[in-house]
Formats: C-alpha cells, sequence, structure tokens
C-alpha cells in the first residue's frame, strides 16, 4: 500500500474539515495513558533526558561542517549542552537546490503521502517533544505536549490538506475548443503548479513546532524545499519533526535534504544571510516586527510572517464578574503572558463594568482580577503548571520595568519555588492601572505577564482604542464582554474592520489565547501583526504559481 | 426581480467556466451587427466624435474642483479636448472611505448584481469605447473592439465569479462542539470577509480597460471602494467604465462613490500621493518596472502588478517554416509591438531550423520572416489595421534607435500613410541580429515594433537565455517551435520554472500575444513581471480578510 493510499481517509476528513470549520482533530490533545500508551510518558521523559549533554545525530542531511547548540532550560537555568550539526550557507542553499528538483517532479499525492506518514511518527515522539518543548522555551506540561504535539501536528495536516487541495484546483490538461464561425480553433491546454523555490522557516524561542510546521509542511506539499531555521533557543522540539521528515523522505528513495534543519548560535545568527540568498523565494517568520517588517520589504520574496501585536479585552456588561474575572486571570497568567494571543491591554469604563446588579467599578473589578490571580499563583498545584517558566531573561526584565509605568500598581510581580524545579525562572503577572490618554505606554506589545488596566471614558471608547492599537500596532486576538446585542455586533464589526477576531464572553475552559485548528483562523493577514494565516487558501497559493502551456490539437 | 436573480445564471455559467477553463465567452468578441445592431457601429462613433472637445459630465461622483484632460489621438496626432472632472485627494480619499461603510455592508450577492448589470449596461457602449480606444491608444478598430469591449468585460465578468466564489469559501456561521471527556465546549462561531479598503487602479495607456477592470471588480465585488487612476493618455475608455458603474449604484440607492474616476495630468501627476495614503490598502498597476518596484516596497499594501518583460520565442524545429514565420510576422506587428505579450527576442540557432527538409539557415529563416513582415506591412488592406498606431512618441524613437544597435540590421522600420488617418503614428517593425553573447542588448524590454534575432549555439542555449531573461527581467508569454517531445518537455519545464506561459507551435490564426478569459493566466506571479494573474485565487482572496469572532453557545 502507498503512503498515500494509507493517509487517504485522513487527508480527506482534513479537507472536509477545512471547509466546515466546525471541531476537528486528528491528534489526541490529551497525554492520557489510554491513547498513547502506558509507558510513553516516562519513556518520553527518558528520551529527552538522554539527549542531554549530547549530539543530535538523527539528522540524515548532508555536509555539516561543525556542531552547536546553546539551548538553555528556564526551569533549570541551566544549558542544556545538546548539539547540532551546522553548515555553511552555500551547503544549505546547495542542498536545498539539488533536493528541489527531485521534490519539485514527485506528484502531489506522493509528497502528501510523505508528509502525513511523517507526522504519524511524530506522533509516537509526542511526549519527547514535550519534554524538549518544557526545557527550551519554559512552557507547563501540559501546553508543551499539547501546542508542541498533537496541536501542531493538526496545524500541520491542515496545511498538507490546504495546499493539496489547492494543487488540484485547476485542471492538468483541457481542449480549448473556440467556435471562430466557418472553423474552431483548438489547443490543446496544460496547468502546472510550479512551487516557488527555496523556503527558509524561521522558528520562535517560544513555540518552536507550532509557529513553525505550517510554514514547513505548506511548503513541502506544495513542491519546495524547506530550509528550517530555529530559534537559538528552542532547536530540539522541532529537530525532532526535521529527523523524522527526513526519515520518511530516505526511506522512499527521495533526498533528504529536501527538509533540512540550519541551527545556528545566538552570536553567529545566519538569518539574514539566508533570507537575503537570491535563491530563497519563500520567507515563513514568527517574532519581532522589527525583523518581520526587514523581511516583508525583501524584494522577491513571498513572505508569511507573525509579528507582535498588543491584544485588547473591551469590558462593558457581564453576566457573572466572578467567572470573567477567573477566566482573565487564568488567560493572562497562562503561559505567564508568552502567547501571541494573551491578552494586555484591559479596557474599563471609568463609570465600571454594567452587571445586572448595577455597575462594578473600575476598581472592584481590578480587585476581582487580582483575587484570581493569587488565587491561582498561590495554588502549588495550578500556578507552577500553568505559569510555567519564563523564556528569556528580557521578559523578567521588561515585568520589572512594568512596576515603574506611570500610574497605580495594582499587583507586582513576584516569583515562587516551582516544587518541581527549584530554579526556575518565575515571574507571575503584574497589573497596573494606566489612563486612556497614555497611549505611549499601552501602544506596544509588553510581552510577557504584564496587564495593563486601561480607564476610558466608555465603551465607545474602550472599542475605538482596541481598534486603534490592532490597526496601528497589530492584534492577534481579542476579548470582549457585553451582553448587549448592539454593543456586540458593534464591536464584532469594528474589530473585524482591525482584521481581529473576537472571543465574546468567554468563561469557564476556554480562554481567548487558545486557538484551533481547522476552524480559527490564526493572523488574519489585515493589521500589522503579520499574514501568516493558519491555514487560509493564500498561506498556501503563494507558495506555488500555475503556469500554463498550449498547443493546437494535431 | 433583483439584479442577482437576473444576472444568476450568467455568474454561475462563469464560476464554472474558471474551474473547466475551456473555452467560455460571455461577451460576443465580433463587432457583427447581427449581434450588436445593425446601427452599433456608426452610432458608437458618432457618440465618441460628440465627446472631442467636450466635457465628459457623465460621472455621478461629487466634489469636483476643475477639469482636465490631455488625451491625442495617435491617429490624428491632435489633442481630444475632452476634459474631465478633477478631485483633490482629500476629496477622493474622504470619498472613498465614506462610501466604504456602505459599500461593505452590502451583501456579496447584491454586490455581484449590481456589478454584472453594470458589465450589461456596458456591453450597449463598446463601440464608443472602441472609437475611444482607438483615439487614445492607437490599436487597430478590431482589437480595440475586442480587447476593450467584449474581452475586458469577460475579463471583469471572471474577477466577478472568483471574487464572489471566494466570498463564499468558508461558512458564515457554526457551531463548535468540542467533547472534553465529562462535557462539551460549544461555540458559536461566524466568519465574515473583511474587505482590505481604499483600492487605487493605475491604468496604462496601452489597453485602459482590459489591464483595469480586472482590479476594479475584483476589488469591488470583494468590498472595497475603488479609485481609478487612469493614464492620463487614455481615460475616455475607462471613464465609460466608470460611469456605467456608478449609474447602477445609484439607481440602488447606492453611493456612486464606491467608483470614482481621479483623472490626473502629465504635468501633475497624483498616482504617489494616492498611493501612499495610509486609507490606501489596495493597489493595482500596470506599467514601467520601476515605478512598479516602488508600489511594490510600499509597506502595507497588498499590490498586484503588471511590469514589463522580455518575451522570448525559441525556434528548434519547424513542420512548416513559412506558416510560422507568417504567424511570428503577425505576432510582432501586432499594435506594431505595444503588447505585453509581445515578442522581442528571437533565439534561432547558428546551425539553423529543423526542418524535415534539412535545416534552414539563420539567415534564411530571417528573410522569412522579413518578407512576411513586409507583406502585411505593404498590404493596404491589412498592414494598417493590424499596426495601428503608435501610442507614444518614445516608442517610435526607441524604434529609431533599435537599428542603431550593434548587430546587423535586417529591416529597417518605416512608416505608411494610413489610407483613413493621414496623420497617424506609424511604426513598423524593424527586425536586429544580435549575437547571444551580447547580452547588454537583448536583457531588457524595447517596447513597441522591434524584433531581436538572437544566434545560440544551440537550442539548450536558447532555452537557457530565454529562462534567464524571465527571471532576471520578467517575462509575460513565450513562443516555442519543436517538433521535438523531448526538447518539447524540457522547454515547458525550463520555462515553467520561470514561471512562463508557453505557446506551442502556433500557426494560423492563434497568436501568442493572445490571452482568452477563463482559461489563460495573465502574469503568473513566479518571475519579475509581476502578480496580477488574471484571475487566479490570490488576485481575489488578498482583497479580503478572513475573520472569526466566537461565543460560548447559551
Amino acid at each position: 500500500m502507498s503512503l498515500i493510499e494509507k493517509h487517504k481517509s485522513t487527508l480527506d476528513k482534513a479537507i472536509k474539515a477545512l471547509h466546515d470549520r466546525t471541531f476537528y482533530a486528528h491528534f489526541p490533545e490529551h497525554p492520557a495513558p489510554a491513547v498513547y500508551g502506558e509507558t510513553a510518558d516516562a519513556d518520553g521523559q527518558a528520551k529527552f533526558k538522554a539527549w542531554v549533554g549530547k549530539k543530535f545525530e538523527e539528522l540524515k542531511q548532508t555536509g555539516a561542517s561543525g556542531w552547536a547548540g546553546q539551548e538553555e532550560s528556564p526551569y533549570l537555568q541551566e544549558t542544556l549542552k545538546v548539539s547540532y550539526p551546522t553548515y555553511s550557507l552555500d551547503t544549505l542553499i546547495g542542498n536545498a537546490s539539488n533536493a528541489f528538483q527531485s521534490w519539485r517532479k514527485v506528484s502531489a499525492e506522493q509528497r502528501a503521502g510523505i508528509l502525513l506518514e511523517s507526522l504519524d511518527r511524530i506522533k509516537s515522539r509526542f511526549f519527547e517533544v514535550a519534554y524538549a518543548t518544557m526545557h527550551t522555551t519554559g512552557q507547563g506540561y501540559m501546553m508543551a505536549f499539547q501546542a508542541s504535539g498533537p496541536h501542531a501536528a493538526d496545524r500541520a495536516l491542515e496545511a498538507i490538506a490546504a495546499g493539496f487541495e489547492e494543487l488540484q484546483r485547476f485542471p492538468a490538461q483541457t481542449v480549448w475548443d473556440k467556435p471562430m464561425g466557418k472553423f474552431n480553433i483548438q489547443l490543446n491546454k496544460e496547468w502546472r503548479a510550479m512551487p516557488k523555490g527555496i523556503s527558509v522557516v524561521i522558528g520562535c524561542s517560544t513555540f518552536p513546532t507550532w509557529n513553525s510546521v505550517t510554514g514547513i509542511y505548506g511548503s513541502l506539499v506544495t513542491g519546495n524545499p524547506v530550509i528550517v531555521k530555529p530559534h537559538p533557543g528552542a532547536i530540539l522540539p522541532i529537530a525532532i519533526f526535521v529527523s523524522e521528515i527526513q526519515k520518511v523522505l530516505s526511506e522512499n528513495n527521495l533526498d533528504p535534504n529536501t527538509c533540512q534543519l540550519a541551527v545556528d548560535t545566538f552570536d553567529k545568527m545566519i538569518t539574514k544571510e539566508l533570507a537575503e540568498h537570491p535563491a530563497v523565494k519563500l520567507i515563513d517568520f514568527t517574532g519581532n516586527s522589527l525583523f518581520g517588517n526587514y523581511l516583508e520589504a525583501l524584494p522577491g520574496k513571498t513572505v508569511f510572517t507573525e509579528k507582535t501585536g498588543v491584544n485588547s479585552v473591551i469590558l462593558d456588561s457581564v453576566d457573572d464578574a466572578d467567572k470573567v474575572a477567573a477566566n482573565l486571570a487564568f488567560s493572562l497568567s497562562l503561559y505567564s503572558g508568552q502567547m501571541c494571543t494573551a491578552p494586555q491591554n484591559f479596557y474599563i469604563p471609568e463609570s465600571g463594568i454594567k452587571t445586572a446588579a448595577g455597575a462594578l467599578s473600575f476598581d472592584d473589578f481590578a480587585q476581582k482580577l487580582i483575587a484570581n490571580i493569587n488565587g491561582l499563583v498561590d495554588n502549588p498545584k495550578a500556578g507552577p503548571f500553568v505559569l510555567g517558566a519564563v523564556q528569556n531573561k528580557k521578559t523578567v526584565e521588561r515585568v520589572g520595568e512594568a512596576e515603574k509605568l506611570p500610574g497605580k500598581v495594582h499587583l507586582k510581580s513576584r516569583t515562587f519555588e516551582n516544587p518541581m524545579f527549584k530554579n526556575a525562572r518565575v515571574a507571575t503577572p503584574v497589573v497596573v492601572e494606566v489612563n486612556a490618554d497614555k497611549k505611549e505606554v499601552y501602544a506596544k506589545e509588553l510581552f510577557g505577564p504584564i496587564a495593563l488596566l486601561i480607564k476610558t471614558k466608555n465603551t465607545d471608547q474602550s472599542i475605538s482604542l482596541a481598534k486603534e492599537m490592532a490597526l496601528g500596532h497589530g492584534a492577534i486576538s481579542c476579548g470582549a464582554y457585553t451582553t448587549d446585542a448592539g454593543v456586540r455586533e458593534k464591536i464584532a464589526d469594528e474589530m473585524s474592520m482591525a482584521a481581529t477576531p473576537v472571543s465574546f464572553n468567554l468563561t469557564g475552559g476556554i480562554y481567548m489565547n487558545q486557538n484551533a485548528a481547522f476552524s480559527d483562523f490564526h493572523v488574519t493577514g489585515g493589521n500589522p501583526s503579520g499574514n501568516a494565516s493558519f491555514t487560509n487558501p493564500e498561506y498556501v497559493t503563494r507558495r506555488f504559481t500555475w503556469v500554463g502551456h498550449r498547443e493546437p490539437v494535431k
């Protein structure tokens, strides 16, 4: 049985799910022993520990010139001492150029089969990937498992499905038969989906697989060779993905250099050299706006970015203020605010939030939010696991600086001792009140567990500011609480105009940070946060070009 | 009956044709009295003549501040003295911003109905548009009718169909129902196709409607207001389109400012001001690479361009050299080489072109080509109509300079007296032999009736050069003649890698310059000629953003 035959029903279901957009998941998100095996967790942890201090010798790509690796665990604050092969720019580009010539001629079906098989293989390594993710990003265990494992694999499957579908959009050939009166002009026409060229996927330090696999699989399924340039601080999780892709390629007599890993170090980053190389036609990037804007301005490249954003929460009226405060406290604490979808700016009218029992004042809501944050942080069975650790020392510094912002500090950031990792780098949320006229304070991303409570004249101003922030500085998510249908539609419409998806009235176990494959578009392309929308049609169609040839029928 | 009901079957057929890509046309291309009416031609000519020296007072847009117009007929070499209302930048942007708020809320069905109705109205003005096109672009009568009338309208219909289809791609709403074990999380989700904002469509002097209507209708159907900035030398044809769109908008109680005409003059162009305005989000451009590259580099804009290119003809082996020479002589003479799809570089091996009767030498083929050009030019019943007139004086100068290129001049450019227009600006094709090593001569677009016969070592070098020109300098079309299946596939594959469509072995009444709606993609996005592919999916999907909102099911 060919690989595409083996995985055809998975592909068909994924294509259907892309269109339906209701709940769909191929990879089970819960690390349940009943699903993944009784020893899967322990085995994965052991495999991760075995990598520490070792060379990552799993890759099948060719031409290594050295070894390097500078990852550090935010839980241990120690370097992992995993080293990876390094390659010269010429080797990476040369390998990719060679692999391109064979990969582009592999049929869409065979490409999809190989890529789906690689995801199947990676599934057996989800726990290993999870521990690698914890100890590079600082994510809590559950997030590290879900985001880097099943959720990333579902996003990858989504990109394969979207790309495969688009490759079938136009006929491979047809007869064009034009009546001219006394005779017909008949042309045989054919259309070829031509991949654009070498694709470079630049990873980030916080979501090393989730934010990269869509670009990797989206480029591969459409026939492009890929060079994966991970963040030097978070390599191991995506290295495991790349090595499984390479193994399946090799087993099928294809060039493992079709998907290469390009590791660099903090002191000698190779990203610009790669991005600017004329043979590189496609760039996927997750990271800061400065670098993202530079990439977007490179001539002759197709660039997909996820950059910084300022995510807002608009508080107008609520059914149950306690549930709202609990939901938002969790949202801003989750992975210590290091999610691109985490809320930052909370807009609260000076007259308070409307409730059935009358207005809840600005200060009373602030107190409820803080009480919920403290309740979460101080709960040893929840806090350490929800907050995880802080990936980057600079984030801790930024949290410290937030306390000096011009406004009342409602809650200072603290640390606590993680019961499992005494040296974990921890910073609990800081909550600062800012007046609406202090735009210079809140009109930028303050990455990390930093919440700004912004006192507005009224909800109209809240909406206006949230929209202005999104249009001017980007936004990837928005939360809104209102019991008024008119206000709801106004928020929906205005934030739509700023290309920002809104989660309305979330309470309980669903959060504005969460973003589901096959349903939620991620980064919609209409504001400065970027255009890497997982997976809308242009995210895959722009990776290849339709070219048509024609010739008279004989 | 609503407009969409009236035009639904037209829309459905167009959407089907988009996918089938076999021959389809909604608007009859022949100016036959039986189709368009016995007096249609004379009436259209009379209407055009009535515009000369007059104010164009048909527009319904508001806020004019003056009148201007500098069009000149290449057939008469006299100014037309048609004047058009002019508007300040603030008025244009203000009008468009206001119109945006209503137009974006009009349903996709209603938008499509209005736009299809406008095409129906324009159909009754095809002859008027044809004469306006002749006397601004210099096109011959038949091309002016077809390209600016039915072919443009079919391309517009194609863009409406493609946009309408994409707006339906995802559900307006669904319930996302996620099993969590003991309970389900249920979210109501909705998706809105949000238009990006003001769209500016920048026209060219040679195809004032054909190259602009796809952007105009593509932006309008997806909900964006449009400002049409015609070339100051070719306004009237597109002004008629815009005025018909405005009339249908007004009749349906919609803001005619949804589609505005923005006329400027050679001495005070407003293109840069318009393009750089922050409210302008979409730009369509046809013209030179220098300005196109500037537009593409503007941050925060979605830009579709058709820029310059170097179109090649690869001559390897032929069945009938006379038929090939006749076909190519017509291709390079048609509208005096002022088509973006016209051939320029003819690659011929030094050993000649293979035929069943042995090799046809380079010089013998050159003689055949020249004989055919002369036969066409010197035929008073064909030459004046096929060549038309030269739009721009600079093109005549360029043709003159071509005779000084370093190489043998096989045919000098001449003029002849057009029997209908004694003052017509005419330049017949110049044919110059250039050696393959003189890349500096032929590695650029020489717009106009300029043919370069390039002597190559062999067909492999011909292919290599044609690909190199396309990758380095763009290409929109390519002709190739070969009777060898292996060579054919090599050309098809190599030129595909340069995103250039190839017309193989054309003889008789079909030419590499021609490009059919609903079948041939025009400018494929994979080489420096630009990305404005009529109409591939991204040409319309990038004009709007999918935004999803969600809320718990109550």
